[in-house]
């Protein structure tokens, strides 16, 4: 059952489970801190396809294959699917996905995806539409530095705000049933917050206000505080973004320095593979969510965690265009259910 | 209550209500068969702003405001907002709903979207997570040409089978209550159909098999048939599609001709408007639902209708690698409830 608390959180009280969950990153990845904890690496960046998109479309059908086998379903066992990814109309998705010929619903929030696909998942399990959902989203770093930003042959320089776009993938399968964990005990929706940054080599610094935003209205509409969880992990704000998001939230009267981790500042070694600000992109806080976050949950040794991934909604159209940038944070709450 | 009927179906059994609705259409669109019946008309391309992205961001701005105040209600009554839109990013949406601070969750169906953020709605609200929905889409020529085709200054020669993006927008306000209507009784989510047309001046030709894969896969999980409703709506398929469209379903044993329109059809004068096969865009389904569609069920001419928007899932980068174009259909049954 889903009750309301507040203005913006809804509560799973016999919460839809995680049965199963597969990551899969690229080359830099496997040279990060994370690298052992990857289902499958893959090594070329093009994964032997004809092009990057292609490549990226590749990560999200070898996730979601993983996910599905590791819950020992298959894919026609699977209602719907809610899937996303930085590409221009979710290209990584649909040619990704339509051979698993499974109902889809297309998600765009940016690198808030796998959140917002949580999200969906447990709304649509908990409603009775569905008995199992996939949720699976995808970046990677070659398909995204070209459409965002520059021809990666240009070379260009990077300033030290600017983030590293993670080649990955993370896919959960959400079903009902006792006893299994982790479990999505509730959520916080985001709204889209704009305080008028314009620079999109600064993701983390746009997108640190839609995640205080979202922290502070889940902690004010349950009433909680974070020592009630073991860690709160935000998806790719980045050096940048994180140390904001420590002063933005302290103005409002929450400290959550002991137990915030970033995705972004985890999932590479800032001192040796020259990321810059962190790691980004919706397969950041998808592939470490499901590599390095959820298995600590489904071991117990994490008990109780805030998951809150944040995408920043612009298009290089609008960055042309002299418009700032809209950002948006999720936040999940996902426990051992024990 | 929703209850699984079949493989892809879903039924609403005291379903979610459209407490109201608005549409805001264009100039072009203001020549046209449905002048009368949109809520605004916006001559200005421009829309007073300084892009065609900014403008298209003011439609979907404009017919929220529009449906939110049709419904005696004010922003902050709404949950959660479910949008979507063609452009990059889906740029329309996050710029135009920003300053709402609605709880924002961005879908992505191409033309498919209305119905898809109506199909998420409904079940958002038979959860229990919402008490309030809105679901709003857009499209413009100007933005959706320059993106998709060619500068609107090169002038280029159009082919007979391609279709003309609508500029307009249509927003659904979704509640329960007893007593009103329309009502959305059933939903069946598309799955992602590609044989392997890669023409992007054909779009109906890419859509028609998504549709009727939809179509089939209802009635064949619903044991209805065609003449169990009013109407048969599909969302801009144009008159390329709508051929075809006859053409396949009548392949798996269902005749829908006497039942069928298009929005794409309904919405210019071909003889007169230069449109070619048609009408398309977001915009094309979610602006004729909300100015023609909805008001007949409300009325009660139309006791039981099919509502099937189409989406092509492709982008300019997977044409130009040579990729065929994923398309989905999706279907709300909406009724007059009665």
């Amino acid at each position: 059952m889903i009750t309301r608390k507040g203005r913006y959180t809804v509560v799973f009280s016999d919460g839809p489970k995680i049965l199963s969950f597969a990551s899969v990153a690229g080359p830099k990845e496997a040279q990060g801190p994370l690298s052992k904890k990857f289902d499958k690496i893959i090594y070329d960046p093009k994964a032997g396809k004809a092009t990057w998109e292609q490549a990226e479309s590749q990560l999200q059908k070898e996730s979601l294959g993983l996910a599905i086998s590791k819950a020992a379903l298959h894919a026609e066992d699977i209602d719907f699917i809610f899937s996303g990814d930085l590409l221009n109309q979710c290209i990584s998705s649909s040619y990704g996905l339509k051979d698993f010929s499974i109902p889809y619903l297309g998600q765009y929030g940016a690198c808030s995806t796998m959140a917002q696909t949580l999200i969906m998942g447990a709304i649509t399990l908990e409603s009775g539409a569905a008995r199992l959902c996939a949720c699976v989203t995808s970046s990677h770093f070659c398909s995204a530095e070209r459409q965002y930003r520059f021809p990666l042959e240009y070379g260009g320089q990077r300033p030290p705000s600017a983030q590293w776009t993670v080649t990955g993938s993370g896919c959960c399968i959400l079903g009902t049933g006792k006893g299994a964990n982790p479990v999505i005990c509730g959520a916080t929706v985001g709204r889209i917050t704009d305080l008028g940054v314009t620079d999109a080599n600064n993701m983390g610094a746009a997108m640190a206000p839609a995640a205080a935003q979202t922290i502070v209205d889940f902690f004010s509409d349950t009433g909680k505080s974070p020592s009630d969880f073991d860690r709160i992990y935000t998806g790719d704000l980045g050096q940048v973004g994180s140390k904001l998001l420590y002063s933005l939230t302290e103005d409002a009267g929450l400290n959550i320095r002991d137990k915030h981790l970033d995705c972004g500042l985890l999932i590479f070694n800032r001192d040796l593979q020259d990321v810059h600000a962190g790691g980004s992109g919706c397969g950041c806080a998808a592939s470490v969510l499901c590599s390095h976050i959820l298995p600590q949950i489904k071991e117990e040794k994490l008990k109780d965690v805030l998951f809150i991934a944040t995408g920043a909604l612009m298009s290089p159209t609008s960055c042309q265009q002299g418009q700032s940038i809209p950002c948006v944070a999720h936040l999940v709450h996902i426990s051992a259910g024990t």
